[in-house]
Protein backbone atom coordinates (compact mmCIF):
# COMPACT_ATOMS: atom_id res chain seq x y z
CA UNK A 1 0.00 0.00 0.00
CA UNK A 2 1.30 3.17 -0.98
CA UNK A 3 1.72 5.82 1.08
CA UNK A 4 0.72 9.04 -0.28
CA UNK A 5 1.71 11.32 2.39
CA UNK A 6 5.26 9.86 2.10
CA UNK A 7 7.89 9.60 -1.11
CA UNK A 8 10.50 6.84 -0.29
CA UNK A 9 13.51 5.60 -2.16
CA UNK A 10 15.03 2.21 -1.26
CA UNK A 11 18.99 2.29 -1.44
CA UNK A 12 19.03 -1.48 -1.18
CA UNK A 13 16.06 -3.71 -1.43
CA UNK A 14 16.15 -3.68 2.62
CA UNK A 15 16.72 0.27 3.56
CA UNK A 16 16.53 3.49 2.44
CA UNK A 17 14.89 7.45 3.09
CA UNK A 18 11.73 8.58 3.37
CA UNK A 19 10.20 11.89 3.00
CA UNK A 20 7.31 13.39 4.44
CA UNK A 21 4.96 15.14 1.12
CA UNK A 22 3.25 18.23 2.27
CA UNK A 23 2.81 18.88 -1.66
CA UNK A 24 3.20 17.05 -4.39
CA UNK A 25 4.12 19.56 -7.16
CA UNK A 26 4.78 17.03 -9.93
CA UNK A 27 4.52 13.63 -11.42
CA UNK A 28 4.59 12.43 -14.96
CA UNK A 29 6.17 10.32 -16.88
CA UNK A 30 8.21 11.77 -20.14
CA UNK A 31 10.17 10.14 -22.78
CA UNK A 32 12.41 9.16 -20.63
CA UNK A 33 11.84 8.93 -16.99
CA UNK A 34 9.71 9.30 -13.82
CA UNK A 35 9.90 12.71 -13.22
CA UNK A 36 8.20 14.03 -9.61
CA UNK A 37 8.88 16.71 -7.39
CA UNK A 38 7.56 17.03 -4.00
CA UNK A 39 7.65 19.62 -1.00
CA UNK A 40 9.38 18.13 1.98
CA UNK A 41 9.48 20.09 5.19
CA UNK A 42 13.36 19.68 5.99
CA UNK A 43 14.47 19.22 2.12
CA UNK A 44 12.15 21.89 0.63
CA UNK A 45 12.12 20.89 -3.41
CA UNK A 46 13.00 17.43 -4.00
CA UNK A 47 13.53 15.87 -7.86
CA UNK A 48 12.70 12.54 -8.19
CA UNK A 49 13.78 10.66 -11.79
CA UNK A 50 12.61 6.90 -11.95
CA UNK A 51 12.26 7.47 -8.26
CA UNK A 52 15.81 8.11 -6.85
CA UNK A 53 16.43 11.88 -5.42
CA UNK A 54 18.54 13.65 -7.81
CA UNK A 55 17.98 17.25 -6.41
CA UNK A 56 17.23 18.75 -3.74
CA UNK A 57 16.74 22.60 -2.39
CA UNK A 58 18.57 21.96 1.11
CA UNK A 59 21.43 19.93 -0.01
CA UNK A 60 21.89 20.04 -3.76
CA UNK A 61 25.05 22.76 -2.96
CA UNK A 62 27.18 19.71 -1.85
CA UNK A 63 26.97 17.66 -5.16
CA UNK A 64 26.82 20.84 -7.57
CA UNK A 65 29.95 22.77 -5.99
CA UNK A 66 31.79 19.45 -6.05
CA UNK A 67 31.46 17.84 -9.78
CA UNK A 68 32.34 21.52 -10.85
CA UNK A 69 35.18 23.36 -8.90
CA UNK A 70 37.76 20.44 -8.64
CA UNK A 71 37.81 20.16 -12.73
CA UNK A 72 37.39 24.04 -13.14
CA UNK A 73 39.91 24.92 -10.40
CA UNK A 74 42.56 22.46 -11.85
CA UNK A 75 42.89 23.84 -15.15
CA UNK A 76 44.45 27.09 -15.75
CA UNK A 77 41.50 28.71 -17.68
CA UNK A 78 38.54 26.43 -18.78
CA UNK A 79 37.09 28.78 -21.72
CA UNK A 80 35.32 25.55 -23.25
CA UNK A 81 33.11 23.63 -20.85
CA UNK A 82 30.69 20.46 -21.33
CA UNK A 83 28.04 19.74 -19.03
CA UNK A 84 26.70 16.18 -19.57
CA UNK A 85 22.99 16.14 -17.84
CA UNK A 86 22.37 18.14 -15.36
CA UNK A 87 18.88 19.57 -16.81
CA UNK A 88 18.45 21.09 -13.49
CA UNK A 89 20.90 24.09 -14.03
CA UNK A 90 22.79 23.47 -10.47
CA UNK A 91 26.58 22.57 -12.31
CA UNK A 92 25.86 25.35 -14.62
CA UNK A 93 25.43 28.00 -11.97
CA UNK A 94 28.75 26.65 -10.62
CA UNK A 95 30.51 26.42 -13.88
CA UNK A 96 29.30 30.45 -14.49
CA UNK A 97 30.85 31.68 -11.13
CA UNK A 98 34.15 30.97 -13.04
CA UNK A 99 34.72 34.45 -15.22
CA UNK A 100 37.44 32.49 -17.17
CA UNK A 101 34.76 30.47 -18.35
CA UNK A 102 33.39 31.56 -22.34
CA UNK A 103 30.92 28.56 -23.61
CA UNK A 104 29.13 26.20 -21.68
CA UNK A 105 27.11 23.70 -23.46
CA UNK A 106 24.55 21.83 -21.57
CA UNK A 107 23.39 18.51 -23.09
CA UNK A 108 20.51 17.03 -21.34
CA UNK A 109 18.71 14.26 -22.75
CA UNK A 110 15.17 14.93 -21.36
CA UNK A 111 13.58 18.45 -22.72
CA UNK A 112 10.90 17.99 -19.83
CA UNK A 113 13.36 17.83 -16.98
CA UNK A 114 14.70 21.07 -18.03
CA UNK A 115 10.95 22.39 -18.54
CA UNK A 116 9.94 20.97 -14.89
CA UNK A 117 12.76 21.91 -13.43
CA UNK A 118 12.37 26.09 -15.25
CA UNK A 119 9.21 25.94 -13.27
CA UNK A 120 9.84 24.84 -9.68
CA UNK A 121 13.78 25.16 -9.50
CA UNK A 122 13.82 29.05 -11.00
CA UNK A 123 16.54 29.57 -8.79
CA UNK A 124 18.78 26.55 -10.31
CA UNK A 125 17.42 27.10 -13.96
CA UNK A 126 17.98 31.01 -14.25
CA UNK A 127 21.78 30.33 -15.32
CA UNK A 128 20.13 29.09 -18.41
CA UNK A 129 19.35 32.66 -18.80
CA UNK A 130 23.32 33.36 -18.97
CA UNK A 131 24.83 34.57 -22.46
CA UNK A 132 27.58 31.58 -22.13
CA UNK A 133 25.25 29.01 -22.08
CA UNK A 134 23.81 26.77 -24.53
CA UNK A 135 21.48 24.49 -24.18
CA UNK A 136 21.16 21.26 -26.66
CA UNK A 137 18.66 18.60 -25.51
CA UNK A 138 20.01 15.32 -26.89
CA UNK A 139 21.63 12.76 -26.31
CA UNK A 140 24.91 13.22 -24.50
CA UNK A 141 26.60 9.87 -25.87
CA UNK A 142 25.36 10.72 -29.10
CA UNK A 143 26.34 14.47 -28.74
CA UNK A 144 29.96 13.66 -28.38
CA UNK A 145 30.15 11.15 -31.17
CA UNK A 146 28.64 13.68 -33.63
CA UNK A 147 29.62 17.13 -32.27
CA UNK A 148 33.35 18.11 -33.39
CA UNK A 149 33.62 20.54 -30.23
CA UNK A 150 35.96 19.93 -28.24
CA UNK A 151 36.15 21.03 -24.40
CA UNK A 152 38.51 22.51 -21.38
CA UNK A 153 36.47 20.57 -18.88
CA UNK A 154 34.18 18.01 -19.18
CA UNK A 155 31.32 17.59 -16.44
CA UNK A 156 28.79 14.03 -16.56
CA UNK A 157 26.32 15.27 -13.94
CA UNK A 158 23.98 11.74 -15.06
CA UNK A 159 21.78 10.34 -13.45
CA UNK A 160 22.49 6.31 -12.86
CA UNK A 161 23.64 3.56 -15.05
CA UNK A 162 19.75 2.53 -14.99
CA UNK A 163 17.46 4.05 -18.08
CA UNK A 164 18.80 7.08 -20.25
CA UNK A 165 21.91 7.07 -18.73
CA UNK A 166 23.55 3.91 -19.04
CA UNK A 167 25.85 4.81 -22.17
CA UNK A 168 27.10 7.56 -19.63
CA UNK A 169 28.61 4.61 -17.79
CA UNK A 170 30.79 2.46 -20.78
CA UNK A 171 33.50 2.51 -21.60
CA UNK A 172 33.20 3.68 -25.35
CA UNK A 173 31.55 6.85 -23.96
CA UNK A 174 34.90 7.76 -22.20
CA UNK A 175 36.69 6.75 -24.68
CA UNK A 176 34.98 9.08 -27.49
CA UNK A 177 35.11 11.64 -24.43
CA UNK A 178 38.71 11.49 -24.45
CA UNK A 179 39.15 12.59 -28.21
CA UNK A 180 37.27 15.67 -26.90
CA UNK A 181 39.27 16.95 -24.48
CA UNK A 182 41.73 19.72 -25.64
CA UNK A 183 44.82 20.01 -24.16
CA UNK A 184 45.26 20.39 -20.51
CA UNK A 185 41.53 19.17 -20.44
CA UNK A 186 40.13 18.04 -17.39
CA UNK A 187 36.55 15.41 -16.78
CA UNK A 188 34.79 14.68 -13.66
CA UNK A 189 31.35 12.53 -13.72
CA UNK A 190 29.74 11.48 -10.77
CA UNK A 191 30.34 7.85 -9.89
CA UNK A 192 28.09 6.43 -7.33
CA UNK A 193 28.13 5.71 -3.89
CA UNK A 194 30.88 4.74 -2.36
CA UNK A 195 28.95 2.55 0.09
CA UNK A 196 26.70 1.30 -2.05
CA UNK A 197 27.84 0.46 -5.44
CA UNK A 198 31.70 -0.19 -4.83
CA UNK A 199 31.30 -2.83 -7.13
CA UNK A 200 30.54 -0.57 -9.96
CA UNK A 201 33.34 1.95 -8.68
CA UNK A 202 35.72 -0.74 -8.86
CA UNK A 203 34.62 -1.58 -13.05
CA UNK A 204 35.02 1.72 -13.51
CA UNK A 205 38.29 2.39 -12.20
CA UNK A 206 39.53 -0.79 -14.20
CA UNK A 207 38.46 0.62 -17.54
CA UNK A 208 39.14 3.85 -17.11
CA UNK A 209 43.03 3.56 -15.69
CA UNK A 210 43.35 2.08 -19.06
CA UNK A 211 42.07 5.15 -20.33
CA UNK A 212 43.60 8.13 -18.72
CA UNK A 213 46.56 8.77 -16.98
CA UNK A 214 44.69 10.10 -14.24
CA UNK A 215 42.17 8.64 -12.63
CA UNK A 216 41.28 9.31 -8.79
CA UNK A 217 38.20 9.15 -7.32
CA UNK A 218 36.85 11.33 -5.13
CA UNK A 219 33.99 12.49 -2.55
CA UNK A 220 31.20 14.86 -0.58
CA UNK A 221 28.20 14.21 1.66
CA UNK A 222 24.95 14.73 0.19
CA UNK A 223 23.19 13.87 2.84
CA UNK A 224 19.97 12.89 0.61
CA UNK A 225 21.79 10.60 -1.26
CA UNK A 226 22.14 6.86 -0.19
CA UNK A 227 24.65 6.53 2.70
CA UNK A 228 24.83 10.52 2.79
CA UNK A 229 27.85 10.15 0.82
CA UNK A 230 28.83 10.37 -3.09
CA UNK A 231 31.76 9.32 -5.06
CA UNK A 232 33.07 11.49 -8.16
CA UNK A 233 35.63 10.55 -10.77
CA UNK A 234 38.58 13.08 -11.55
CA UNK A 235 40.05 12.02 -15.51
CA UNK A 236 43.16 13.63 -17.17
CA UNK A 237 46.24 13.01 -19.17
CA UNK A 238 48.32 15.75 -17.69
CA UNK A 239 47.14 17.88 -15.07
CA UNK A 240 47.29 17.00 -11.16
CA UNK A 241 43.53 17.00 -9.27
CA UNK A 242 45.03 18.31 -6.20
CA UNK A 243 46.64 22.06 -7.85
CA UNK A 244 44.48 24.28 -7.84
CA UNK A 245 45.47 26.99 -10.56
CA UNK A 246 43.31 29.57 -9.52
CA UNK A 247 41.44 30.84 -6.15
CA UNK A 248 38.04 29.53 -6.01
CA UNK A 249 35.11 31.68 -6.70
CA UNK A 250 33.37 33.61 -3.62
CA UNK A 251 29.90 32.59 -2.57
CA UNK A 252 30.83 28.61 -2.30
CA UNK A 253 29.09 27.12 0.68
CA UNK A 254 30.38 23.82 0.95
CA UNK A 255 33.91 23.84 -1.10
CA UNK A 256 37.10 25.62 -0.11
CA UNK A 257 40.74 24.41 -0.79
CA UNK A 258 41.06 22.47 2.22
CA UNK A 259 37.51 20.53 1.03
CA UNK A 260 38.93 20.00 -1.80
CA UNK A 261 42.19 18.34 -1.24
CA UNK A 262 40.74 16.24 1.58
CA UNK A 263 37.59 14.84 -0.75
CA UNK A 264 40.80 13.15 -2.80
CA UNK A 265 41.50 11.19 0.80
CA UNK A 266 39.73 7.88 0.11
CA UNK A 267 39.13 5.10 3.04
CA UNK A 268 41.37 1.66 3.34
CA UNK A 269 38.01 -0.10 2.18
CA UNK A 270 37.68 1.79 -1.00
CA UNK A 271 41.96 2.07 -1.94
CA UNK A 272 41.87 -1.71 -1.34
CA UNK A 273 38.80 -2.30 -3.32
CA UNK A 274 39.27 -0.42 -6.43
CA UNK A 275 43.26 -0.35 -6.67
CA UNK A 276 43.24 -4.11 -5.41
CA UNK A 277 45.93 -2.77 -3.32
CA UNK B 1 -0.04 2.34 12.57
CA UNK B 2 3.47 0.94 13.17
CA UNK B 3 4.37 -1.60 10.44
CA UNK B 4 6.00 -4.36 12.22
CA UNK B 5 8.42 -5.48 9.49
CA UNK B 6 10.14 -2.04 8.99
CA UNK B 7 12.03 0.00 11.69
CA UNK B 8 12.43 3.74 10.98
CA UNK B 9 14.42 6.45 12.44
CA UNK B 10 13.10 10.40 12.18
CA UNK B 11 16.21 12.73 11.18
CA UNK B 12 13.69 15.67 11.49
CA UNK B 13 9.80 15.73 11.77
CA UNK B 14 9.34 15.38 7.52
CA UNK B 15 12.28 12.60 7.12
CA UNK B 16 13.96 10.18 7.87
CA UNK B 17 15.36 6.43 7.63
CA UNK B 18 13.93 2.65 7.48
CA UNK B 19 15.03 -0.17 7.93
CA UNK B 20 13.21 -3.79 6.68
CA UNK B 21 13.09 -5.88 9.58
CA UNK B 22 14.52 -9.97 9.12
CA UNK B 23 13.91 -10.50 12.88
CA UNK B 24 13.38 -8.53 15.86
CA UNK B 25 16.01 -9.85 18.34
CA UNK B 26 15.57 -7.80 21.10
CA UNK B 27 13.32 -5.26 21.92
CA UNK B 28 12.88 -3.97 26.05
CA UNK B 29 13.29 -0.93 28.10
CA UNK B 30 16.56 -0.83 30.86
CA UNK B 31 15.98 2.15 33.51
CA UNK B 32 17.59 4.64 30.92
CA UNK B 33 16.17 3.65 27.90
CA UNK B 34 14.57 1.44 24.96
CA UNK B 35 16.91 -1.07 23.64
CA UNK B 36 16.11 -2.65 20.31
CA UNK B 37 18.20 -5.13 18.18
CA UNK B 38 17.21 -6.14 14.70
CA UNK B 39 18.50 -7.91 12.04
CA UNK B 40 18.24 -6.30 8.74
CA UNK B 41 19.88 -7.95 5.22
CA UNK B 42 21.73 -4.53 3.96
CA UNK B 43 23.40 -3.73 7.49
CA UNK B 44 23.38 -6.99 9.69
CA UNK B 45 22.25 -6.07 13.10
CA UNK B 46 21.48 -3.08 14.29
CA UNK B 47 21.36 -1.86 17.89
CA UNK B 48 18.80 1.30 18.31
CA UNK B 49 19.08 2.92 21.66
CA UNK B 50 15.27 5.16 21.98
CA UNK B 51 14.81 4.93 19.07
CA UNK B 52 18.17 6.16 17.23
CA UNK B 53 20.37 4.04 15.55
CA UNK B 54 23.60 3.67 17.36
CA UNK B 55 25.85 0.73 15.53
CA UNK B 56 25.25 -1.54 12.96
CA UNK B 57 26.99 -4.61 11.87
CA UNK B 58 28.08 -3.53 8.73
CA UNK B 59 29.06 0.14 9.21
CA UNK B 60 30.32 0.80 12.59
CA UNK B 61 33.47 0.89 11.47
CA UNK B 62 33.58 4.34 10.45
CA UNK B 63 32.54 5.88 13.50
CA UNK B 64 34.65 3.57 16.03
CA UNK B 65 37.82 3.86 13.68
CA UNK B 66 37.15 7.95 13.92
CA UNK B 67 36.46 8.53 17.49
CA UNK B 68 39.76 6.14 18.64
CA UNK B 69 42.48 7.00 16.12
CA UNK B 70 42.83 10.72 15.67
CA UNK B 71 43.11 10.73 19.78
CA UNK B 72 45.28 8.04 20.04
CA UNK B 73 48.13 8.68 17.53
CA UNK B 74 48.29 12.29 18.09
CA UNK B 75 49.49 11.63 21.85
CA UNK B 76 52.53 9.93 21.83
CA UNK B 77 52.23 7.25 24.13
CA UNK B 78 48.39 6.45 25.22
CA UNK B 79 48.93 4.29 28.29
CA UNK B 80 45.35 5.33 30.22
CA UNK B 81 42.43 5.81 27.94
CA UNK B 82 39.05 6.64 29.06
CA UNK B 83 35.89 5.32 27.06
CA UNK B 84 32.59 6.82 28.29
CA UNK B 85 29.43 5.69 26.77
CA UNK B 86 30.45 2.89 24.27
CA UNK B 87 28.72 -0.12 25.69
CA UNK B 88 28.63 -1.91 22.24
CA UNK B 89 32.81 -2.69 22.60
CA UNK B 90 33.55 -1.01 19.19
CA UNK B 91 35.35 1.73 20.76
CA UNK B 92 37.43 -0.53 23.12
CA UNK B 93 38.20 -2.54 20.08
CA UNK B 94 39.85 0.15 18.19
CA UNK B 95 41.97 1.56 21.41
CA UNK B 96 42.93 -1.97 22.07
CA UNK B 97 44.92 -2.09 18.89
CA UNK B 98 47.31 0.37 19.97
CA UNK B 99 50.35 -1.65 22.01
CA UNK B 100 50.98 1.63 23.78
CA UNK B 101 47.85 0.90 25.69
CA UNK B 102 48.34 -0.34 29.14
CA UNK B 103 44.76 0.62 30.75
CA UNK B 104 41.18 1.56 29.43
CA UNK B 105 38.16 2.23 31.61
CA UNK B 106 35.23 1.81 29.77
CA UNK B 107 32.26 3.70 32.05
CA UNK B 108 29.20 3.24 30.78
CA UNK B 109 25.77 4.17 32.36
CA UNK B 110 23.56 1.27 31.24
CA UNK B 111 24.43 -2.24 32.41
CA UNK B 112 21.72 -3.42 29.66
CA UNK B 113 23.62 -2.46 26.79
CA UNK B 114 26.14 -4.38 28.01
CA UNK B 115 24.41 -7.43 28.48
CA UNK B 116 22.39 -7.17 25.31
CA UNK B 117 25.43 -6.39 23.57
CA UNK B 118 27.32 -9.46 24.37
CA UNK B 119 24.70 -11.55 23.26
CA UNK B 120 23.90 -9.63 19.61
CA UNK B 121 27.14 -8.07 19.14
CA UNK B 122 30.06 -10.59 20.45
CA UNK B 123 32.48 -10.12 17.76
CA UNK B 124 32.21 -6.44 18.99
CA UNK B 125 32.35 -7.12 23.10
CA UNK B 126 34.75 -9.90 22.86
CA UNK B 127 37.00 -6.54 24.08
CA UNK B 128 36.03 -6.66 27.25
CA UNK B 129 37.46 -9.67 27.77
CA UNK B 130 41.17 -8.03 27.43
CA UNK B 131 43.03 -7.54 30.46
CA UNK B 132 43.75 -4.22 29.80
CA UNK B 133 40.18 -3.37 30.20
CA UNK B 134 37.65 -2.04 32.86
CA UNK B 135 34.52 -2.27 32.36
CA UNK B 136 32.83 0.21 35.05
CA UNK B 137 28.71 0.27 35.41
CA UNK B 138 28.21 3.85 36.04
CA UNK B 139 27.53 7.88 35.05
CA UNK B 140 30.59 9.22 33.45
CA UNK B 141 29.38 12.55 34.20
CA UNK B 142 29.61 11.38 37.94
CA UNK B 143 32.69 8.83 37.47
CA UNK B 144 34.63 12.15 36.21
CA UNK B 145 33.98 14.11 39.37
CA UNK B 146 34.37 11.10 41.55
CA UNK B 147 37.37 9.76 40.48
CA UNK B 148 40.51 10.84 41.20
CA UNK B 149 42.32 9.58 37.81
CA UNK B 150 43.55 10.58 35.14
CA UNK B 151 44.00 10.17 31.33
CA UNK B 152 46.24 10.31 28.28
CA UNK B 153 43.03 9.69 26.29
CA UNK B 154 39.65 10.39 27.05
CA UNK B 155 36.60 9.45 24.33
CA UNK B 156 33.18 10.64 24.68
CA UNK B 157 31.31 7.99 22.88
CA UNK B 158 27.70 9.31 23.63
CA UNK B 159 24.53 8.82 22.64
CA UNK B 160 22.51 11.70 21.87
CA UNK B 161 22.01 15.18 23.93
CA UNK B 162 18.47 14.13 25.15
CA UNK B 163 18.13 10.64 28.13
CA UNK B 164 20.71 9.32 29.94
CA UNK B 165 23.34 10.64 28.05
CA UNK B 166 22.65 14.86 28.62
CA UNK B 167 25.02 15.69 31.12
CA UNK B 168 27.93 14.29 28.65
CA UNK B 169 27.00 17.58 26.40
CA UNK B 170 27.42 20.32 29.19
CA UNK B 171 29.96 22.46 29.68
CA UNK B 172 30.20 21.63 33.31
CA UNK B 173 31.67 17.88 32.23
CA UNK B 174 34.36 19.36 29.97
CA UNK B 175 35.39 21.70 32.63
CA UNK B 176 35.72 18.50 35.56
CA UNK B 177 37.25 16.55 32.21
CA UNK B 178 40.04 18.82 31.54
CA UNK B 179 41.20 18.32 35.16
CA UNK B 180 41.67 14.81 34.46
CA UNK B 181 43.57 14.83 31.40
CA UNK B 182 47.72 13.70 31.76
CA UNK B 183 49.99 16.01 30.53
CA UNK B 184 49.62 16.28 26.42
CA UNK B 185 46.60 14.89 26.61
CA UNK B 186 43.95 14.65 24.53
CA UNK B 187 39.93 14.26 24.40
CA UNK B 188 38.13 13.25 21.38
CA UNK B 189 33.75 13.40 21.38
CA UNK B 190 30.97 12.22 18.89
CA UNK B 191 29.15 16.10 18.14
CA UNK B 192 26.10 15.50 16.27
CA UNK B 193 25.36 15.73 12.45
CA UNK B 194 27.03 18.36 10.59
CA UNK B 195 23.89 19.18 8.63
CA UNK B 196 21.26 18.92 11.11
CA UNK B 197 22.65 19.63 14.08
CA UNK B 198 24.40 22.55 13.42
CA UNK B 199 23.33 25.20 15.69
CA UNK B 200 24.44 22.20 18.57
CA UNK B 201 28.52 22.08 17.30
CA UNK B 202 27.82 25.90 17.01
CA UNK B 203 26.66 25.92 21.13
CA UNK B 204 29.43 23.29 21.68
CA UNK B 205 32.02 25.55 19.97
CA UNK B 206 31.73 28.14 22.34
CA UNK B 207 31.69 26.73 25.73
CA UNK B 208 34.47 24.44 24.75
CA UNK B 209 36.57 27.55 23.10
CA UNK B 210 37.09 28.46 26.50
CA UNK B 211 38.30 25.58 28.16
CA UNK B 212 40.88 24.13 25.64
CA UNK B 213 43.37 25.71 23.60
CA UNK B 214 42.73 23.38 20.76
CA UNK B 215 39.04 22.83 19.77
CA UNK B 216 38.67 20.93 16.13
CA UNK B 217 36.02 19.63 14.77
CA UNK B 218 36.32 16.87 11.79
CA UNK B 219 34.40 14.83 9.80
CA UNK B 220 33.62 11.29 8.59
CA UNK B 221 30.63 9.51 6.87
CA UNK B 222 28.23 7.07 8.52
CA UNK B 223 25.48 5.76 6.38
CA UNK B 224 23.13 5.23 9.04
CA UNK B 225 23.55 8.23 11.06
CA UNK B 226 21.35 11.21 10.28
CA UNK B 227 22.73 12.58 7.14
CA UNK B 228 25.09 9.94 6.68
CA UNK B 229 27.79 12.44 7.82
CA UNK B 230 28.87 12.83 11.39
CA UNK B 231 31.22 15.10 13.63
CA UNK B 232 33.63 14.86 16.85
CA UNK B 233 35.40 17.53 17.80
CA UNK B 234 38.76 16.98 19.12
CA UNK B 235 40.24 18.74 22.00
CA UNK B 236 43.46 19.93 24.30
CA UNK B 237 45.85 21.94 25.87
CA UNK B 238 48.64 21.41 23.33
CA UNK B 239 48.41 18.88 20.56
CA UNK B 240 48.21 19.17 17.07
CA UNK B 241 44.84 17.22 15.64
CA UNK B 242 47.28 16.45 12.55
CA UNK B 243 50.47 15.50 13.88
CA UNK B 244 49.91 12.01 14.42
CA UNK B 245 53.11 10.60 16.65
CA UNK B 246 52.86 6.91 15.31
CA UNK B 247 51.50 4.74 12.57
CA UNK B 248 48.47 3.95 12.46
CA UNK B 249 48.06 -0.04 13.98
CA UNK B 250 47.04 -2.40 10.93
CA UNK B 251 43.75 -3.97 9.71
CA UNK B 252 42.13 -0.69 9.93
CA UNK B 253 39.04 -0.43 7.01
CA UNK B 254 38.43 3.41 7.26
CA UNK B 255 41.28 5.26 8.94
CA UNK B 256 44.68 6.31 7.68
CA UNK B 257 46.84 9.10 7.62
CA UNK B 258 45.40 10.91 4.46
CA UNK B 259 41.89 10.11 5.87
CA UNK B 260 42.76 12.02 9.42
CA UNK B 261 44.16 14.73 7.90
CA UNK B 262 41.36 15.23 5.24
CA UNK B 263 38.75 14.80 8.48
CA UNK B 264 39.53 18.10 9.58
CA UNK B 265 38.71 20.08 6.50
CA UNK B 266 35.14 21.94 7.08
CA UNK B 267 33.29 22.93 4.69
CA UNK B 268 32.76 26.54 4.36
CA UNK B 269 28.82 26.52 5.69
CA UNK B 270 30.36 24.96 8.82
CA UNK B 271 32.96 27.06 9.02
CA UNK B 272 30.89 29.81 9.20
CA UNK B 273 28.37 28.58 11.72
CA UNK B 274 30.87 27.45 14.02
CA UNK B 275 33.37 30.11 13.87
CA UNK B 276 31.12 33.30 12.72
CA UNK B 277 34.13 33.82 10.18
Amino acid sequence: MQDLQEQREYHSPSCGIFFKTEKRLYCKNSAFQKIEIIENETYGRILFLDGLVQTTEKDEFFYHEMIVHPACLTHSAPERVLIIGGGDGGALREVLRHPEVKEVDLVEIDAQVIEVCRKYFPWLTENLKDKRANLVVADGARFIEESGKSYDAVLIDSSEPVGPSTSLHERGFYERLKGRLRPGGVITAQAGSPFYHLEAIREKYLYLHELFERVHFYLCPVPTYPGGSWSFVFLSNNVDPLIEKRTPPPGLKYFNREVHRAAFALPNYMRQRIEGE
